[in-house]
Order: C-alpha cells, then structure tokens, then sequence
C-alpha cells in the first residue's frame, strides 16, 4: 500500500470526516487537501460553516499532510493546533490545505488554511488559517 | 428573554451541535457546559474521537461562555482558539466546560477543557485544553 | 543537587533572564514563579512592558514548572507556547505563574499568567495567560 | 512622517528592541523585518538564544506589518500570539520576518518566521513560526 492509499484508507475510517461529508481531495508529498461542501447540519447559529466543522478538516488535512513525512513505521497524533478564523465561513465549497512548514525526528510543524469558496469558479477567500503541531508516534 | 434561554435558543440554532449530538448542559455567568456522549461517527482512525469533535464542542462552549459577558446587544464570535490535547480522546461521555478567563470591551479570553468519562462514575481524564478569543460584535 | 538547586542554577545560565533583570521566586512540584520589576529598557512604544519581555518571563516559568514533572534525566525545550494579553503590561512588578497542566511522557502541557501589581499591595490584574507545550529530551 | 518613518521612529521607542540589540531591517506594505545578532546576554540555559527573545523580535515584526495595514488614525496592540519553536535558536544573527495574512477593520491576522544564519551566507534554517492576532486601536 502507497502513502496515497494508505492516508485514503485511514481518512475512510474516520466516522467524523464521514459524518461531516469531507473528502480527501488530493495528496502529496507534505501537502493535503480536504474538501467540505457546504450543508446546514454544520452551521452554527447564524448560518455560517461552524468554526469546529472547519477546524476539523484543517486538522485532518495538517496530520495527513505531516503522516507523509513521518518516519517509517509510524502514526501521528495532533498534540495541538491554533486556529484563527478571520471571516465568518460563509461559502459553498470549502478547502482546508494542510502542510509540512518543519518537520522533526519527534515533531512535525504543519501551517493550513481554509479557502471558501461562493461557487464553481476560482475566487476564494480564506476563512481560516492554523498552526499545528503533530507528534510522531511508533504504529 | 433571559440569558439561559437566549443561549439555549442559540445552542439549538446550531446545526453541527445536533449533528456531533451535543448538548447543552450548563449556563451560568462566565461558564457554560456543553456534553457529547462517544459515538463512532465522530471518530478518528484509530477509533477515538476526533479532535475536531472535541475542539467543537469546546469552541461552543468558550463561545458562550463569553457571551455571558458580552455587553447588551452584542453578539460573540470566535476570531482564534489554541487547543492541546495531551492524551486521546477515549470514554463513554465527554463533558467540554468553557470559562471566562478575561472579558473586555471588545475581545474575551476563555479558557476551556474536556474531561473524557469512562462510565456514570465521577473519575474523568482532561482530554483537551483550550485558550480562546472572542469578539463581541453589535447584533 | 536536588531539583530546587537544579532548577535555580539553569535559571542563573540563561542570559536573558539576567538581562530583563527576572529572578526565580518560587520552585515548587509543578509550580514556577518568576517575578520582574518595570524597567523603561523593557518597554513598547508606548511605555508599557513590551508583550515580548512578559513572554520570556512566563515562557522560563512554564518551562520550569514542567522540568519539575520530567522523567529523570531528561532536560525541556519549549515546542511551542501560545500567549493572551488581555491588557496592557501596565505596574511596578510582575509576577509570572507557571504550572503544569498536564505531564506525559513526551510532552507537558502548562499553563500560566502575569500579574501586573501596581505597587506593594495585593491588588494585582492578569496582563497575561499562556498554554505551552514543552517537550522532554534526554539530558 | 511617512509610515517607514513612523514604525521606525516607534521602533526605536520600544526600550525592549534596543536592550535586546535588535534593529529594523525592512518596512513594506504587509511584511516587516527586524534583524537581531546573537548574543550570550540573550542565551537560555543551554546557550542558544532564549525563546523569549526569539518571541520579541517577532511578536514586534508582526505588529509593525499589521500597522502597514491599519486603517489611518489608528495604533495596534498584540492581542495574542502562538509560536512554534522547532529547532533550538542557534546562529550568528537572527532575520524575523513579519507578515499580513488577513487584514479585517478590527483585526489583523499576521504570519511570521525567524531565520537563523550560521555565517554570511545565505543559508538559513528556520527556528520560529508565529501566527498572531493584532488589533487596530484608535490612537
């Protein structure tokens, strides 16, 4: 199994990626891609994304963009992350992009963002910008 | 329309808290409880909740905690939250208490944790932390 | 050298703390308090104590705090840390608080404050609240 | 006073950058530079130059960019930062490189990075990551 396969069937197998209808949209070599369309089960209470849906993608798409640079052998865990949420997100398609900015024997730093997006073009704007920290942990 | 109600209110207008299943479970000056019991749709690959669930609910309930204090005829918003989560999140109940750290004019800070319960007993482990800002903006 | 002498000879080794004119004031298990009186040398544009120098202060405080956790052996570097400043670093002295959140085996989560004290009194506002994560590394 | 005057004029009254050695580099629309050379005054107990120190210089680059944004009459406080330190602050002289991320009426959301140098050259390594909240204050 390829890092590509592996981190489908591990993002397949988390219930809340499921439950909140996220994909995976692409992955490569310390960048991931989630994507959330939007849907009124994930609001909070005026309509907008809320900020915990849009959180969790970006920290599925910053632990999946750090897994592939772990060392073999081994699985990540989110220690911590912060996340700043400049606008309301407010949109119909949204796109966390998770990266490696440093990565360490232990630690990996990873740098994301949210983009919504109004509509099928290419105009965005970022709703939500994260600094993590993943953990390196023997599988 | 008193302030329990008020967030009641808003807590039920919230999508993505009857989709995780949470609820609210305290409202009192500076402090709100919001409780999520464990559920496999809310999972991560490993079969413990996901960050993202945990990070929800604590977001809301930071979120309303601030409220609490918000000056009249304002509503919150959560411009950035900071959240640790020193071991996973493993238990039949997960109970998210959000508190006013800090309450200004124009931002609030909270400070928040989940305690992961194993069954109906007292004993809980702190599965995550939270340090959060929120904004008061005009109604 | 017990962990009080121990924790006060690193404290003595790093130049910033002399520099900033910071003194150890209380090493207990899990707790750390460093106190530092106003300087203008220490100052923002505005006169008030730069957000920089409350970091340094409260940062060597959390770090100490969780070497008083840390498996035998093993030294602290901080991974990260994350800092409110609810409001200006106005006073005579300042007093950073410390104390272990959460300890593991890898990481260990603090938390802290500053106060700022206006004079001799008790009275005293929280200019600061910090949640770290300091990691353990064999010595 | 043009704005490069005025961060720099605002610069040199900050009592803090001038005890730590730290200089203005570059002032742009959106991202400002501030230089620190190493020095044992600034060292943690194992001699690489503190955190804190590390923190001021970039906590003030991310300040004065979000001041190239603000809107005009108004000054800028650091409600909070988060850093990411990843690998120990070792080098001869220190580049902090503040950016704008997002800038909104109230808040402004910066990036920034240290940059470690060995020598002359141009290699560097990265040693902080910051993301952080600045909020615009009528002056």
């Amino acid at each position: 199994m390829n890092l590509q396969e592996r981190i489908a069937a591990s993002f397949g197998a988390q219930g809340l990626m499921t439950t909140l209808g996220a994909r995976l949209a692409l992955v490569q070599e310390g960048e991931v891609h989630v994507v959330l369309p939007h849907s009124p089960a994930l609001s909070q209470q005026q309509g907008f994304m809320h900020g915990g849906a849009i959180a969790s993608i970006l920290d599925s798409a910053c632990g999946y963009a750090a897994l592939t640079r772990a060392p073999a052998g081994h699985e990540v865990v989110t220690a911590e992350f912060k996340i700043n949420m400049p606008r309301p997100a407010l949109g119909q398609r949204f796109l966390a992009i998770g990266r490696v900015l440093s990565a360490g024997r232990m630690l990996t730093v990873c740098g994301g963002e949210v983009r919504a997006y109004a509509d099928e073009g290419e105009a965005f704007k970022v709703v939500a910008l994260m600094q993590a920290t993943i953990v390196n942990v023997k599988a």
